[in-house]
């Protein structure tokens, strides 16, 4: 019943962070088969994904993490506790900003600036060497922060945003490339409902949630063990707290390779008998093509051999 | 130099998050040292600790840490970037909000909601069931989101605010203890100058930041187990990334017991000779007055005594 | 061809350590399906385990530990090379010494005590108390050392022996009771051809050898978390050396629980992985018949439930 | 009270285990400081080593592993159990078999031979493949077995000697190089009582037995843990049973490094806080002078680095 099936075949429908504009945007653009679909402008990353679980929509973009400020809370919370949703895909946005004001402001005229959290994080130790006592006013997305100046919704002096915002409105550009990092990049995931994961490509990351199953620092060191015992690495390790308690935590975590993988399914099944909740996301292809190492020692030929060793041990044959 | 010092004594001054009204007010309430001293609001926690280091402050209280939305990024980020500080006392007050709109309004009204971001995700449940289609406008605190909407600055149909709020200014309760977690509480810290810690009080917690060697899952583990092989708890272990590429991480830690246990004292030098960079932030006594638990093989005097040990078998003592 | 199904039924054949009145006949005697069928006395432990891999013996019952002394060298060695053999059972013998002389000789006169190394291991203490300038002969059995002091073809002075050969040598007791440790037992093993194992009891026990990968300390660590990860308890862990240079050992290895459990598949297989060369020396019944302890989250269900769930993964099934 | 202060010198009194052509022997011949002095050939390690704690003797040499058959189970059990005792110095013997019998004998006509037990473990191999069906005479020595054949004494037919054996006594070779191992070496320890150990020369080991707090896999970790957390590598690591129960062992182990070293010192020091008995037996310079190698990490300078750090925190330095 998805839409591919109908005659004529009916658009794929993507929810993304609106405006038009956003990065959110930037990284469906690198969709290949999302051009030509409907892109659904959403509010809130609750929105997106439940566009996808009720059926609105066939895949989300969110932001997941960017290199300056970590993980995005709000979507990995709603990851760890909506369920049926899937990572399917990864993709890199370069991140760059300038700080924009009104028709003829200059910078010693900025007293208040508005930006979304995680822009202004990323450029907090420019705004505290340039601009020192400055207030800080949240906005909801990087630019609904500009378009706030001059629509005069916002009683902000100035902006964080990204450096397109001056192709589309008529503001004054303050100062230019302000982020702290200028290598810095967000990673956003495209999430469908569930499905089996596409085949592995060698260049894979496995994405899941697990909770510890109590709080002691042990349980910790074990969760990670799943992995390391296994040669694997992990590319993303946060902490979420679950929010019953102070100091009850959920992991978020990356993981080099796929489900596919002998070793990575069975650090999988070591985790699942480990942790009281462990939320799989999805195994996919990794923007960056990168491709997994691992010593030879968990290859795939490894796990299968010691499979036959131990049937030839339990049956009693002469050779085992 | 210190204030106290100057004749007649000057009075110690206090920097926190203002304007008046806010939870972090209601922390720095509760420091007995504090009483009819100076306090001085400020507009984020950067400028709150810039106060402390250049000597315009003498403390500065900050949100350190939420049961629901986990550690407050900027403030740790800003612990792990600026020296010259230290963790003097810690602080809990109870999260409670509200929904507040304009005179008249009523829940149906409610599309924009303002909230300081924290806030907002404390909500979160709440407000997907209660009014799915909103959209959020971030606020730089809570008690802003909801003068903005009497003052006429902000578009937001509603606010989430501190009970508080009602008594001062004319708002419309929309909906009471709208918080998803009903024992919600934010952690807060009163930081000074470097000084020594204050003496043990068998109730102790350290907090400190440590960066791992290098980029592979046993770091992590070899990190943990500086703590875990002393037989010390950690309350808090959060990752943030370093920033200055994708899979970098520092770690924020709180584990319980005072620099003065020789259990810790081992593991801190343990850490300090693993990782390229550790920050002391402090010991210093516990919020909750809980006492420290820790096997007897962790004791002081079992450090002593080995020390002793080792100390008479150097000197080729027969008894040893 | 195995001799049971000739016709009419040829008995069964088992190889010890000969002769007569060994503990290890003593051991042969707890073999229900032992009586009435041939019992080959032999002189060393290869010549039993050789009389079974050849063919001439269908089993052999071995001394392989004892609680004073360990592992019995030999036996453990050539459990670790030669092929094709398989622990079906295991016993317990409770050892009990006296020192016998020739008729008329007293503790007095003893100055050369005849004594099979490890009865001699086992006695040592009391004989260095009560005969410090002994010196020791070795012999070859517990009941030759006796014997020798009758039959002229010792030097000894004194004998250590079981105490039923008082019953069938004319021998003076000079001291009863002389073993450094009340409760000593022996361990034994029934050893067959390689034969499937039976079928787990609960109250089982696992054999093997591993090597380590190569000569670093954390090799033995990841070796020993093969079982400490999964539950399982280790009953015996030795070292022997391979023989090839100082510094490689391979180790000797009884772990609670059957091949036939979840968790002891799991970790021979990840022990098979790891190590260069792993013997599987059989899963038996415990002579102590001690149930099996071990956390629920090690059970077979909570493996077998992992196992599914990750199959649900694989084929995308919504629910998991 | 030592010899060295009487008046004349009095000359030092070393024992060994005998008569004159044993290994122990060409051992003590390595030791520079022995030459000249007074040897006394004793009958087993355990008066040798009672000899040094009573004072008559200034030091023992004994046998305490082989690369064949292992450590030496009554030297290590009388290391763990006598107290005052400190090894001093480790010296390496090259082993290398002959067979031999009376005069006129041959290889067929070789029933019953007579071999101290670790010579023939180090020659079971040839054994089993030249004489299948022997059954073994364990002798005192490996002297001695061979003295046996020509003075009358042993009923044996043939003999495990060095091949010295020879030079001294009427005997038939039967066979040369019978050794399993062409490369087998024996290593002997130099005893003396409890002393300051000598300083560290870089090519250091240092020897301990430790028993494990409790029984369960996980202790054994922890007690490895200590060395390979402080980048120690372990040259021997042997059980031995306690003896007063079945599945209760001590460990017996060697460690790369000098208690003088930072790392050696810490190690020990956590050894002694977690074990419930640990037995320092000395550090000492290696037979085979090879340097200690190690991390940068563990070196001597990071671990007085991280206690300068530690002070400087705990006084509240502004630079800490």
């Amino acid at each position: 019943m998805t839409p591919e099936h109908e005659n004529p075949p009916a658009r794929r429908t993507y929810s993304y962070l609106g405006p038009s504009g956003t990065f959110t945007e930037a990284a469906l653009a690198q969709v290949p088969e999302a051009r030509d679909q409907i892109w659904r402008p959403v509010r809130n990353v609750g929105e997106a994904l439940t566009d996808v679980v009720e059926g609105r929509s066939d895949a989300a973009m969110i932001a997941i993490e960017n290199s300056v400020d970590g993980g995005v809370s709000t979507a990995q919370d709603a990851l760890a506790t909506m369920p049926g949703l899937r990572i399917v895909g990864e993709y890199l946005v370069p991140v760059n900003f300038v700080l924009v004001g009104r028709p003829g402001a200059t910078l010693a005229d900025v007293s208040l600036v508005a930006a979304h959290p995680v822009a202004y994080a990323q450029c907090l130790q420019w705004l505290l060497r340039e601009l020192p006592e400055h207030a800080h006013l949240p906005a909801a997305s990087n630019v609904a922060a500009a378009v706030g100046l001059v629509d005069g919704e916002s009683d902000a002096d100035a902006a964080i945003a990204p450096p397109g915002i001056l192709e589309h409105h008529d503001l004054e550009l303050l100062a230019s490339d302000i982020g702290d990092n200028k290598n810095a990049v967000t990673r956003f995931v495209l999430v469908s409902r569930t499905v089996a994961p596409v085949p592995p490509t060698g260049a894979d990351k496995t994405s899941l949630i697990a909770e510890l199953p109590d709080d002691h620092p042990g349980a910790l060191l074990e969760l990670l063990e799943q992995f390391s015992t296994r040669g694997i690495n992990l590319s993303l390790i946060e902490s979420r707290p679950i929010g019953d308690a102070l100091g009850r935590y959920r992991f978020v975590i990356d993981a080099d390779g796929h489900v596919a993988d002998e070793r990575m399914a069975d650090a999988l099944m070591g985790l699942r008998r480990f942790s009281p909740r462990v939320t799989f996301l999805g195994s996919y292809p990794r923007a960056d093509r990168a491709i997994n190492r691992y010593p030879q020692r968990y290859s795939d030929d490894v796990f299968v051999e010691a499979r036959d060793w131990l049937r030839g041990l339990i049956s009693g044959e002469p050779g085992a």
